[in-house]
């Protein structure tokens, strides 16, 4: 019970409520005391924290779909990190869990907040931090958002926006899966250079060198069937003017925008779905939580066959947190975005 | 052969390609000869001619879901007749029928421009305009646009724009048949109150009241389940901020914009469709062409029992063609809008 004493739990907590996309001087790094656990509570190490695009939302007052993260609180976040000491029945030490822990090294979780234990049918021979992307949040986001709401059908087009992004290119690996042709649009040569030689894209598109309408264009020529939006903007606006009829648009993020309220002008889209017949549906990983394990077990198979690749861009230490949101709408990761606040694992 | 010979055949013929909206000025009314029906072809005397939202799309240059009407050539429109000769195997004298048999008084067609025949087991004792309203093309659109695309479930809300329209009139009564409270939007104190007391909706809001937020807002207390679109506009973005999750917005039609090369600007969905795991999804009837006579059973079953009413704008002669359209667009009809061009029906 006194192994932790006198250790401090380094936190990263909101400190004002930003407008738009969170910057460092919105948090604040804290020493705190150690939690310890209560009944039915275990405490978790941290290994890995999780930044993705959604984080934004947690902090804007705009209306969303949970609270926002009250000011002076530990910052929301997944991660992943080993049971150290249990006093809920379903866990004992040495589990790896991954859940809402936040962005603080160590966490004292009842087990609400713990999502799921890591089960070795799934992640044998695979880092725990792929349970934060390609085998967690980002892959399964990709495989309902595509499979389930984009509905592709072999020979369709699918294009994805931020297609070197965790979720993007691993909804462009699951399209080649399912016999489409996948198209990636994302920004600037070397991620554009990354969709094709890495993540196997049949065409790749950079929305930054000025021509987007003509390259879209010719790297669809049979029009598009599926466009996973990860962005919104010109992009989508670009995109929404090559659907096929009957075509489906899945709106997983808009990171084009840093702010929606009162929400940005462009053009309206009416028209162009009633002429296609064409869907534009809003989707939210969360929902699918009762076919989670459908999705890591198909997805761990489809990395173990070398079908899927994916990429993760670590930062070390609880002290890159504050900025690491800034900096994913920034663009400048390549994969998906971690920091690493345990260095055993 | 010669009962027909000498008399001239009346038509509206396109003088010129409008952009927006037709007015009358875009027509001109010509005595052509009469036509004679060649193999395979049948003589119909026009009854009543078709005036629809759509006709607009179909004489702009603008890409639409057919080639535009070509100047010079008869108005492309619905009509409702009777065979008067018929060199077509499948069509005898008297047989009422329907098609694209145009703005004209007398049209010669082969069996490719004739929808269908009417159906006693359907018409029996019901006008044969209603073949051109609730029991054509505007019925059939509300019956599959809001159950197959809007999925309306009991106790959902569904909201209406045009509400007071010979669609979204329909649409209303089918949402209440199918267990909904059925909310019209319209414009104007005198189709608020058809909306009330003729169609059955359970509310009903005047968009042109300056309240819309508010109002809507009151008559719709558990949120928005099914938004059935006629207009787009600032109807169609308060609507949105009301959705539930999960919801459904069918787009049928987009009358609030006369112009939409470029489309109008507007708020942007994505967050919106994004925070309520919503959908929009524009929907044309002509895809359901295979279940028509599906729809037309139920929707005569629903008119004889009561279940549904409908009314009829009828404008008298060939003469009242050219504003026609114009006038749908000024509000100026109570119900579907009609030509009638002959007088024993």
């Amino acid at each position: 019970m006194s192994t932790n004493e006198g250790r401090a739990n380094r936190q990263v907590r909101l400190k004002s409520r930003p407008v738009g996309v969170p910057q460092a001087s919105h948090f604040e790094l804290v020493a705190a005391p150690m939690p310890e656990p209560g009944p039915g509570e275990v405490l978790v190490r941290n290994h890995y924290l999780s930044v993705d695009p959604a984080m934004r939302g947690w902090v804007n007052a705009a209306a969303n779909y949970a609270e926002p993260v009250a000011i002076g609180a530990v910052m929301k976040s997944f991660a992943v990190g080993k049971v150290v000491e249990s006093k809920h029945p379903a866990y004992r030490a040495g589990d790896v869990v991954t859940g809402l822990f936040g962005w603080q090294e160590w966490a004292a979780v009842g087990g609400a907040a713990i999502d799921r234990k890591l089960e070795p049918a799934i992640f044998e021979g695979l880092p725990m931090s792929s349970a934060l992307g390609v085998l967690g949040l980002n892959g399964v986001t990709a495989y309902f958002g595509l499979l389930d709401v984009g509905l592709p059908r072999p020979g369709n087009t699918v294009v994805v926006s931020a297609g070197a992004g965790s979720v993007g290119s691993c909804v462009g690996q699951i399209a080649k899966i399912a016999g489409c042709r996948a198209v990636a649009i994302s920004g600037g040569s070397t991620k554009v250079a990354q969709c094709l030689n890495e993540f196997g894209f049949d065409a790749s598109v950079d929305y930054k060198a000025g021509r987007l309408a003509d390259d879209l264009k010719r790297a669809c020529p049979n029009g598009i069937d599926v466009y996973f939006d990860n962005t919104a903007g010109v992009i989508t606006d670009t995109c929404l003017g090559l659907l096929n009829t009957h075509a489906r648009v899945v709106v997983c993020g808009t990171v084009a925008h840093t702010e929606w309220d009162p929400p940005p002008q462009g053009p309206r889209v009416e028209r162009r779905l009633l002429v296609t017949r064409s869907r534009i549906e809003g989707f939210v990983v969360l929902d699918y939580q009762h076919r989670w394990r459908e999705a890591l077990l198909q997805l761990s198979r489809w990395i173990r066959a070398g079908k899927i690749r994916y990429r993760e861009d670590v930062l070390e230490g609880l002290e890159a947190a504050p900025d690491s949101i800034a900096g994913l709408y920034r663009g400048e990761n390549m994969g998906k975005r971690l920091i690493r606040v345990a260095l055993d694992s």
